[in-house]
């Protein structure tokens, strides 16, 4: 993708972010239908479909040979990376949505024949924008990021994890992510995949672990954290399919081997 | 105490609370001196102790006969509850303010002959003041807080608990742990008690677990907890001695009991 076309998309995709944080702003304390999907914690509302339905709609007028991949169904059902293709979910962390009313946000990732050109993830009640364009830097709002700190340690780290990490799961011994827990500085959680990665890019978390992962969660996130300088794969230290559900971990280069090798690995079921 | 002491002891505190804010934002950049306390994570740094020594200050000119008990060491040997004593935490989430330069609150409680009366915890870089005043609700900034939601279940429970409580601990077994996080809906973890307790009281958690909490993290989020109809106790339901040490359960009183008869009592050590 040229810079211009880059730009472009850029200009028109914040635009479209902000007009329906816009949205959501207004109607957050309208009351809410609550669905479950998957299980009873995969919560849905009629927000996440309304907002996803407000992308897929301007997306298909404005650019009819683009593709979309999003979480609520109104996108397309895309089987390659060809071409240009949104990622989207309209609220991630809905159950913040649900609960707090906060900390959640938009992520839109737009990626051409497979390639991460633009990342957008937006905290629409603190109305920060972290955005990114490949090969020009990502930013919170007019400010640019500056790259990742130089040097860290493992025992300096504070990670993003949710607690499933040391419950019994089909990925890794919980033993071997106590002894994570106990070496490094500290762990949070907030609940939404793509505030963490932004968090990551920021310098807030050095590190964020996910099981499982859907490409909404992850394409905007991949391309602003990249910016930084910091990495992107899955637990094995793989890269991510884009179209697919992985386990994800972003952090600082300085602690991506070290946390593979010395932690996963060893408790890899 | 009767109703003026505590209105001017509330506005005197306030002030200070919001002075001390002011102070931290406005040196939240400066380099910072890092030293640790009884282990590598428990830090403090030089604004701890100015801010601290700012309240003492203030507090022993203004009311030379209260007592003043305190993270950073220039309070008094506090041995009973006996009179006016105020209890502060200079920065409640060194952690968080080190490293992610927000997330953190300055926590001022004030008791009277061992009875709650002032609770102010404020969040420095958002600009948020959680307060009560005892039998006169809760705020949030000027906004009052309403009372806790009349209905829950665990199932639908979001809490706040550190990652520990599922490591092998002193206290529970970390299975019944990793059960209780089945239960529930989600969790959420901070890296500020303070805060976790005024979001409690706020209801953007239904309530916080610690494993070890001082006076200084739980004395003011009582007070704010309580005027919303929450319940703090320590993990076997029993009160929590404001001089000591004390595992810390603060949460809507829908769960508590069951929160400790089906997975506390069930898996404690």
């Amino acid at each position: 993708m040229d810079e211009d076309t880059r730009d472009e998309l850029f200009h028109q995709a914040k635009k479209w972010v902000e007009e329906a944080g816009e949205i959501i702003r207004n109607k957050i304390n309208d009351p809410l239908t609550i669905d479950t999907k998957s299980d009873a914690k995969d919560l849905v509302t009629q927000m996440d479909k309304a907002i996803e339905y407000f992308f897929v709609q301007r997306i298909k007028q404005e650019y009819p040979n683009h593709l979309v991949l999003s979480e609520e169904g109104y996108g397309d059902d895309v089987t390659s990376m060809d071409g240009t293709i949104w990622i989207i979910d309209p609220i991630d962390g809905t159950m913040n949505f649900v609960q707090q009313k906060r900390n959640f946000a938009i992520s839109v990732g737009i990626y051409h024949d497979g390639v991460g050109e633009i990342g957008l993830i937006y905290n629409v009640i603190d109305d920060v924008l972290y955005s990114a364009k490949r090969t020009q830097g990502a930013f919170r709002n007019d400010v640019k990021l500056p790259k990742l700190k130089e040097r860290l340690t493992l025992e300096k780290s504070m990670l993003g994890l949710n607690h499933y990490w040391l419950c019994d799961n089909r990925l890794v011994e919980g033993t071997e992510m106590q002894r994570l827990v106990r070496k490094i500085r500290g762990t949070r959680s907030y609940g939404s995949a793509a505030l963490e990665f932004a968090f990551v890019a920021e310098g807030i978390l050095d590190g964020y672990l996910a099981i499982s992962l859907s490409p909404w969660d992850i394409a905007a996130g991949m391309v602003i954290v990249n910016e930084v300088g910091g990495v992107s794969t899955n637990i094995e230290g793989k890269p991510l399919h884009i179209l697919e559900k992985n386990s994800v971990m972003t952090c600082h280069p300085a602690i991506h081997d070290q946390l593979i090798q010395e932690y996963i690995q060893v408790g890899k079921k």
